[in-house]
C-alpha cells in the first residue's frame, strides 16, 4: 500500500475536538480551487520576509564600512545603497518576466528544470530549501532579539520563546494558506504604516531644518581597515540581504486570484516599491541624522528616536513593528517551503509524502519539516543571530543565479522563432517576442549581477559559516539524487510491464502457527488456521524450560490437534530462532509460500498496549523482510471498562458464554 | 504473543560489532547462577552511594546551625553526630536482622510484602524507585558541581557533563554487574584510602598539638533564628542523610556469593563502621579545625586543606576522590533500581518488560529506564544540587519505617511459636527465637527513629520541593496498582478455566484485499488470495479520480478476476473508509471471519523504508483494533544494490523471468 493520501488514523474524540480547534475542520479535495488569495493578502503573505529585510540591510552596510575605523567612509552607504536598489529593480524587472512565462509557478526550480535540467533544478531548490528554513530562524531569532533588548527580563527565555514562535507559526499555518494571510497581514501593514509615518515625518522635518541628529550612540570600532574595493563591495554584499524573500511571490503564483500572472506581477511591483522606498528612505534618514552603527541600539531605533523623540509612543510603535514584521517574515517561508518541497517530491527528489495535503489542504508534511529544522537550528545555534546570519542569503543568490541563467537560455530559444511562431514547451508554450533580445539582456545581466554577490557572500563570508552551506548544497543535492534514483528503481521493480495478463499462478501454502503460551488468544489463532482449511503446524520458542512444558500440557489439553514444534532459545531471543526455522522450511520446500500466524492482544488504549510486549510487531517487521514470507496477525480484543474486562471472541456465541462465567462467578 | 523474553530484534552487522563493544557479547541463560559479586566488588558496589554522603552529612548539620547567626552553636554538630550514629547503628542492626530473615533479597518491599501486605510493599517500592532515580540525579549533579568548582571553565557543559555520566555508568551497567563492580571498586577505595589517610594524619596532628585552625573562610549568615528544639531536630535529620544507601545491601543480597546471608550481612557491618567512623571523625575534626559551613568551600575541603595544607597532593587527591565516589554513589541506584522494578513487575505491578533480562542477563529496561527518568531530572533542574536535595531522603526514611514496621509484626508472629516450631512463611520459614522481644524491640525502636525523622524531613522540606515527593509517591501507589488490575484483568479475560477442550470450530472467512494500484506487488497479494484457496474480492479506496480509473484498468488487465470494489473517499482519509466498509460486512455477515490482506513494499533499509507510505503499518494497527478481523501482510522485497534492483517474486518461476526482462533491456 503506497498511495497518495494521507495514511495517518484520524483523530477521535477528544484529539479530534483539540485537532478541530488547532488546526479547523478537514476540508474536501473539491474545495482545492478556492484556496487563493486576494492581491493585498498576497502581499502580506509573500512579502514579510523581504520588506523586514529593510530593518537591518542599512545598518549591515554601515558595521562593514565602519571597519575603516572612522565615521568618514559612512557617507558611501547612500551610493551602495543606490547600487542595491538597481539590483533589485533589475532582480524585479527579471522576475517580473518569469511571472508571466511560468504562469503555473516560476520559483527558480521550476525555470531551471525547463531550461538547464534536473541537475540545475536540484540545485536551485536544495539552495532555496535550506533558506527557506535560515529565513525562519534567522527572523525569528532577530525578532526574539528586538524583544529582549526592550524587555531585558526575558532573556533566560530566548530560545523557549523563539521555539513557542515557530510552534504557533506552524499552527497558524497548517489551517491553511488563506487564514494565515489574513492573521498575518495586520503585522504587514501595521510595520508598513509606522515606517511610512517614520520616513515622512522625518523628511518633513529634514526639509524644514527641524530634524537634529543623534546622540548619546558610541561609535564601535573593532579594527581600523583600510578602505579597498573589496571592503566596499563586502558593504555591497551584505546590503543586498535586502534582496532576499523577493522570489517568494514567483514560487507562489498559484496562491493568488485568475489572472495569476497578472496579479502576482502586480503585487511583486508592489512590494519592490515599497522595499525600494524603504531601504534607501531608512538609508538617507540614517545618514542625516549621522546614524552610527552600535552595539546597543539599532539603526532604525536611533532613526526612530530622532524623529520621534526617545521614548515616545511613535517611536515604540515603530519598533514594535519591526520586532513583529521580523516574526511574521518566517510566514513567508511557511508558504513557500511546503510548495517548493511538494514539487521535488513530486518529481520524485524528496519524500513522497511531501506532496500529500492534509486535512486542511496544506502539505502538512512539509510545514512540519520546516518547524522541525528550524526548531533544531533555533535550538542548535541557541537562538543567536549573530550566528546564524553568515549561513544567510547565499542559498537565494545561488536561486537568483540559476533561474536568471534559465530564462537567459529560454529567451535565446525564443529569439530562434519566427514571428508568430509557437512552440510547445514543456511547462509552457514558447511564443515569438519581438524584445526577447532586451529581455534576455535583462536576465543576463541579472543572472551576472547576483553571481557576483554570491561569490562575494562566500568568500568573505567563508570562515564564519559558509562553509557549511557551501558544504550543504551539494550534499542535498546528492540526496536528492539519491532519493530520485530509489523511487525509480522500485518503480521499476514494480513495473507490469512485459508481465503477462491475467496468468496468476497458485503455489502450496505452508501455514504456522506462532504460540508463546496456550490462551484464549491461541485458540482464536488456531480457529483462523483451520477456518482457513489449509494444513497447519505450530511453533514454540523455548526460553524457560518450565514453560516450554506448561505450554505443551496446556496444547495437548485444550488444542489437541496439529503438531507442536519447540524450538530452544539459550539467548533469550525470540526472532532469531524463528526467523532460521522459517529460511530452513523455504529452502526444504521450493517455490512454497510460508504462511506465519501470530496472536497479538489488542488493548484498548495505547497506555495498556505499552503494558504487553507487542512482539507481534516486532516479529511482523522482522519476518517480512524475507522473500516467499507472509504474515498473519489474529488479534484478541481485550476491552476494559473501569477494572472490567469484557473480552470478545470471534464468535458471538464464545461471548455468551464468557458472559456467563462472569454471572456466575461474582 | 506475550512472553517473557527479550522480543527486540537482534542487532546485525556493524550494529551487532559496536553493540558488542559497548555491552559485550551476549550471555546464555544458564551461566545467570554465575553473576555474583566477591564482598570486596559488593562493599564497592552497594556502599558507594552510603559511603559518599559523608561528604556532605556534615555540613548539612552545620548549615542548619549556622541560622542561629552566631558560630557558638556550631559545637552542637558532634552530639547531633553522635545521635546519628547511634541511629545508624540501630538501622544497621535492624537490617542485619533482615537480611538474615530474607536470604533471598530482604529490601523494604519484599518485607513489607511478606509482613504487611501489598499496600505498604507498593508504598515502600515506590518510595525506594524514586529515591533512587533521585540518588543518581544528586550524586551526579553535586559530582559535577565538584569537578565545576575545580575547572570553572566547564561552567556551560553542566548539563552535559551531567547526562554524558549517566550516560556511561549506564553503558557500564548494561555490560552487568560484574564487571562494572570491578570498574567501579578502584574509586571507592581510593576515596575510602584518601579519606582514612585524611582522618589519620589530621587526628596525629591534633594529638600531637600541630593541628592548626581554618583560615580565610567567611562565615555564611543569612538570618539570625533562635536555637530551638525544632532547629536541633532540624539539624539532625539534615545530617540524617548519611543513612541514605544504607539499606541498597539488603535489596542486593542475591549478588553475594554463597552463603549470600552471611557475607551480605558482613559486608553492611563493614560498611556501616567504614561510615559511622568516617562521618564521626569527620564532624570531630571539622570542630577542632574550627571550620565554617560557608558558600566558598566546602567542610571537606576545609579540612584537607588545614590538614595537608592548600594545594597540595594530598589536598588535591581528596578532593578528586570525593568528586569520584559521588558520581559513583550513582551505581549503587543502578544496582538496585532494576532489581527492584523486576521485583513490582514480576508481581504485575510494573510493566513486565521491567523483568526480562538482556543479553548480558542485566535487567535492561530497568537500567534503561533509571537512566532516562534521571536524565530528564538532571536537565529538568538545570543539574543544579540546591534544587534536587530538598526532593531527596524522604523516600528512603518511608521505606526505612515500612520495613522495621513489617519486621516488627513477623518478630511478633514469631513470639508465638513455641520453642523449636518452624511455620511456613510466604517467603521463608518464620522459625522460634529466644531473643525475639529484643530483636521487635530493636525494630521497633528504628521504626520510630525513621518515622520521626522522616517526619521531620517533610514538615522542614515541605515548601522548597517535599511536597512534590509526597504527592508523587501516592500518584506511583495508584499506577501501580492501575497496572496490577490491568494484568490480572487480561490473564482472567485470556484464562482458559471452564473452557471445552479440543473444540475448537471453524467459521467462514470473507478475505478481502486492499488495493492501492495495480503493480507486482499487487500481483502477489492476489497469488496468495487464490493460493489460500477461499473466496475473496479487492477494494480500492477512491482518493483521486484518475488514479481510481488507471487502478480499475489496470486491474481488469492483469488480474481479470475478483471483484473490485471502489470506496470514494473525499477526504483523503485511508483509514476510515475501510474501517467503516469492514465494519458494514462484519454485521452483514455476522460470525464470519473478515481476514483483510494488504501489501507491503519491503526495503532493505530503514532508510529506504521511510521513503515510502508504509501505510500497511498503519492500516494494521488501526484494524486489529476490531472485533473478529485478521490482518494478512504480503511483503515485496525490493533489494537495491547501488542502485539496481533485484526483485524476487513469490517463487523462483518469477524470479527468472524478472531476470529475463532486466537481461534484454540493459
Amino acid at each position: 500500500m503506497d498511495s497518495t493520501v494521507s495514511g495517518a488514523p484520524e483523530p477521535k474524540g477528544i484529539r479530534k475536538h483539540l485537532s478541530n480547534l488547532l488546526i479547523g475542520r478537514p476540508l474536501e479535495t473539491r474545495t482545492l480551487a478556492h484556496q487563493v488569495v486576494s492581491n493585498k493578502i498576497g502581499l502580506a503573505v509573500f512579502a514579510s520576509d523581504a520588506l523586514s529585510s529593510t530593518a537591518y540591510a542599512t545598518e549591515e552596510i554601515l558595521v562593514i564600512l565602519a571597519l575603516t575605523g572612522t565615521v568618514a567612509y559612512l557617507g558611501l552607504a547612500l551610493p551602495i545603497a543606490l547600487a542595491i536598489a538597481a539590483l533589485l529593480v533589475i532582480v524585479t524587472i527579471s522576475y517580473r518576466q518569469t511571472i508571466f512565462a511560468y504562469p503555473n509557478g516560476g520559483g527558480a526550480y521550476i525555470v531551471a528544470r525547463d531550461n538547464l535540467g534536473e541537475l540545475a533544478a536540484q540545485i536551485a531548490g536544495a539552495a532555496l530549501l535550506t533558506d527557506y528554513i535560515l529565513t525562519v530562524a534567522v527572523s525569528i531569532s532577530s525578532g526574539v532579539a528586538q524583544i529582549i533588548s526592550a524587555f531585558p527580563d526575558l532573556t533566560p527565555w530566548r530560545v523557549p520563546m523563539a521555539v513557542a514562535i515557530i510552534g504557533l507559526v506552524t499552527i497558524v499555518n497548517l489551517r491553511g494558506v488563506k487564514e494565515s494571510g489574513a492573521v498575518f497581514s495586520v503585522p504587514t501593514y501595521f510595520f508598513l504604516g509606522m515606517m511610512f509615518l517614520t520616513l515622512i515625518v522625518g523628511f518633513y522635518r529634514w526639509a524644514t531644518g527641524t530634524l537634529g541628529v543623534v546622540t548619546g550612540v558610541e561609535f564601535a570600532v573593532e579594527a581600523a581597515a583600510p578602505l579597498t574595493m573589496f571592503l566596499v563591495l563586502r558593504a555591497f554584499s551584505s546590503g543586498s540581504a535586502a534582496l532576499t524573500g523577493i522570489e517568494a511571490i514567483s514560487n507562489g503564483i498559484t496562491a493568488f486570484r485568475e489572472p495569476r500572472s497578472r496579479n502576482a506581477a502586480k503585487t511583486l511591483v508592489v512590494m519592490s516599491t515599497l522595499l525600494v522606498t524603504m531601504f534607501l528612505g531608512i538609508t538617507f534618514l540614517s545618514r542625516h541624522i549621522q546614524a552610527i552603527p552600535s552595539h546597543q541600539e539599532t539603526i532604525i531605533s536611533q532613526m526612530a528616536r530622532t524623529v520621534f523623540g526617545a521614548g515616545s509612543l511613535f517611536y515604540l510603535l515603530l519598533i514594535a513593528g519591526t520586532a513583529l514584521i521580523l516574526l511574521m517574515a518566517a510566514n513567508t517561508s511557511y508558504a513557500d517551503f511546503p510548495r517548493l518541497a511538494a514539487l521535488h517530491a513530486g518529481d520524485g527528489f524528496l519524500p513522497r509524502q511531501l506532496t500529500y495535503r492534509g486535512g486542511r489542504l496544506v502539505f502538512s508534511w512539509g510545514i512540519m519539516t520546516l518547524a522541525i529544522a528550524a526548531s533544531v537550528l533555533v535550538i542548535f545555534m541557541r537562538a543567536s543571530t549573530t550566528a546564524l546570519i553568515p549561513l544567510y542569503a547565499i542559498g537565494v543568490f545561488l536561486s537568483f543565479t540559476v533561474s536568471q541563467t534559465g530564462m537567459v537560455v529560454r529567451l535565446r530559444k525564443i529569439g530562434r522563432l519566427k514571428p508568430g511562431e509557437v512552440v510547445k514547451g514543456l511547462e509552457t508554450n514558447l511564443e515569438y517576442d519581438p524584445h526577447w533580445r532586451l529581455h534576455m539582456i535583462i536576465s543576463a545581466f541579472g543572472a551576472v549581477c547576483t553571481f557576483v554577490v554570491m561569490m562575494i557572500f562566500a568568500i568573505t563570508k567563508f570562515t564564519s559559516g559558509a562553509w557549511f552551506i557551501l558544504l550543504l548544497i551539494p550534499t542535498l543535492v546528492f540526496v536528492f539524487f539519491r532519493i530520485h534514483y530509489h523511487y525509480k528503481d522500485v518503480a521499476q521493480a514494480l513495473s507490469l510491464e512485459n508481465t503477462a495478463v491475467n496468468e496468476i499462478e497458485t503455489d502450496r501454502v505452508i501455514t504456522m502457527l506462532l504460540v508463546d503460551g496456550v490462551h484464549k488468544g491461541t485458540l482464536q489463532m488456531v480457529k483462523f488456521a483451520k477456518s482457513m482449511g489449509n494444513p497447519w503446524h505450530a511453533v514454540h520458542v523455548g526460553v524457560n524450560q518450565e514453560k516450554t512444558a506448561v505450554t505443551q500440557a496446556k496444547w495437548d489439553r485444550y488444542v489437541g490437534e496439529g503438531q507442536l514444534v519447540i524450538i530452544d532459545s539459550p539467548y533469550r531471543h525470540l526472532l532469531a530462532p524463528i526467523r532460521q526455522y522459517v529460511i530452513d522450511l523455504l529452502e526444504n520446500n521450493p517455490g512454497a509460500i510460508v504462511h506465519i500466524v501470530m496472536g497479538h492482544l489488542a488493548m484498548d488504549s495505547l497506555m495498556s498496549q505499552a503494558l504487553h510486549q507487542n512482539s507481534s510487531l516486532i516479529l511482523n517487521l522482522g519476518l517480512t523482510g524475507l522473500e516467499r514470507v507472509v504474515v498473519t496477525i489474529v488479534p484478541l480484543q481485550i476491552h476494559q471498562n473501569g477494572g472490567e474486562v469484557n473480552r470478545n471472541m470471534l464468535t458471538g456465541k464464545d461471548l455468551k458464554k464468557a458472559r456467563g462465567e462472569r454471572s456466575i462467578k461474582n
